[in-house]
């Protein structure tokens, strides 16, 4: 009988959750919206409901085929408790156990960004390499850092935060509390506040045709405006890009893995972001021979956070 | 017959052996100078020649009681191999080899700063710890990154560079020929050049009455003002130690060890620097609860680097 794993992504917004066989492909997903906030035991009664769900629609039993659960959820994960998850309100949540018993199987939990990394690592852009670190463009900035196939979670389980590397000390305040984070310079929401400074101070940028109003400017508006030949956009996303390269800079000082993953909103911006982030990357960083690490796009996009949490 | 291994630090003034038991503690220690510039060679019969007589001091069998040689080098080492080491001038020189023909012993080759970091991990300050980072504050900004146990050294050995975390996008110019880097700010060079701009500044500061001239500044100069009362000594050392906050703060938020642990000849300060050093710390680290992150001086000094070369 064919044994397979089911990894879920706990998110904010939606659960998503997919059957992954053993070579890491989801053969069927499905998502619910996880409806915040609620208690966790509500949470947990969705998932697992859902886990049935969708291996009864792809046609596997729940009960014997399906061998354990994987999730991933948001905050400070250890041992299995999440000590502390703030959009989900979650706090010493002991979120595996609570799944494993109502679904009768093993589980694991990782943090959400490590997850992704994982998934990245073993069947996106980091297959076949013994090290990533991943870095997620969002709402935040996220990611993951896997060293030998081991996940750097640090002794709590809050290491692996690459969107609070610091690269300007005394700099512009971050929602952790710190001054000068990556995730201050370099989060989508970060991206937006600086393209609305951008464009009240330039009212002829082509970033005004772009976005038309304030109010829908994204994270693609300076991209975009750049690519019309805006100066004021490109300005933008050098700036951007040079932040960027401060923080994978220090990474690689730190770790020098194989690949570097930049995933999320930004990362969809593909080369037009990686290739000038490499060329800064390696006049920053101090590495022997150049660039024996290469920055990538992310490859998995969602399905990272499914496929690493199994 | 008991066994013993010799631990060997190369380094840019000093070849420092030592002759070290299975409970980590050195029996007995002898050094020479290196004398650079010289070919490989002649440094590697130096070494071979002092482990010899060494153990022959200690009334050691050198061909049947010495087990193994661990040597730590500068530079980046690649299994076995120094890629490449500034001040040594040495470029792709198999040097675990040449020793390991030398002495017809098993030989391991680490990088100096790791080896140390190593040393302080199994028998210094993260004794029974899981993971420890350490960083040295010297002529330039050294150290190593243990976790569960492991070095962390990327990819092609030069990972581990926590003095080339940035810590200011942009900022002052480094060896490296990065900007911003840690050891930009905060090596005991560095201090000495902030030291001395502040005299010429300060034409009244009892940092006058410390060095006497400017010559005489060292990494002391500023703590020993500091401590008979001096503001502008004051200043110097709460900038110095804010920039050493943020790339320890980075290192928390990427690894969170079990320890952090400050050594080299800054390090001397002990307290002086710690304590103020964690209050920052805990300020500028997104660490769910606090200070589970230990900030500690090095307890081995020098030893580290042969006992953990072993």
């Amino acid at each position: 009988m064919k044994k397979y794993r089911i990894g879920i992504d706990l998110g904010g917004t939606n659960i998503a959750a997919g059957i992954v066989d053993e070579n890491y492909k989801i053969i069927k997903k499905a998502s619910v919206p996880t409806n915040i906030p609620r208690p966790p035991e509500a949470i947990v009664a969705d998932m697992v409901a859902l886990a049935q769900r969708l291996s009864e629609s792809a046609g596997i039993s729940f009960k014997d085929e399906v061998e354990s659960i994987g999730v991933g959820s948001p905050g400070i994960i250890l041992n299995g408790v999440v000590l502390q998850a703030g959009n989900l309100r979650f706090k010493n949540v002991p979120l595996a156990d609570m799944i494993s018993k109502a679904s009768e199987k093993q589980v694991t939990l990782k943090n959400d960004g490590n997850a992704a990394a994982y998934g990245e690592f073993i069947a996106g852009c980091g297959k076949g390499k013994h090290s990533l670190v991943a870095i997620t463009l969002g709402t935040g900035v996220g990611g993951g850092i896997i060293i030998n196939g081991n996940i750097i979670d640090g002794c709590g389980g809050s290491g692996g935060e690459v969107g609070h590397v610091v690269v300007k000390a005394g700099g512009r305040k971050c929602v952790c509390g710190n001054r000068g984070c990556l995730e201050a310079y370099c989060s989508a929401t970060a991206l937006k506040k600086d393209t609305v400074k951008a464009m009240k101070k330039n009212p002829d940028s082509m970033l005004w045709q772009v976005a038309k109003n304030i109010d829908s400017v994204s994270g693609r508006t300076a991209f975009d405006a750049m690519r019309l030949g805006d100066t004021a956009a490109k300005k933008l996303v050098d700036s951007y890009i040079d932040y960027l390269a401060t923080g994978v800079a220090s990474l690689i000082n730190l770790f020098q893995p194989e690949v570097v993953c930049i995933g999320g909103g930004i990362g969809n911006e593909k080369e037009t972001l990686t290739v000038p982030l490499s060329e800064r990357v390696s006049e920053f960083s101090c590495s022997f021979d150049g660039n024996i690490t290469s920055v990538v796009t992310a490859t998995l996009g969602n399905d990272a956070g499914i496929i690493g949490a199994v």
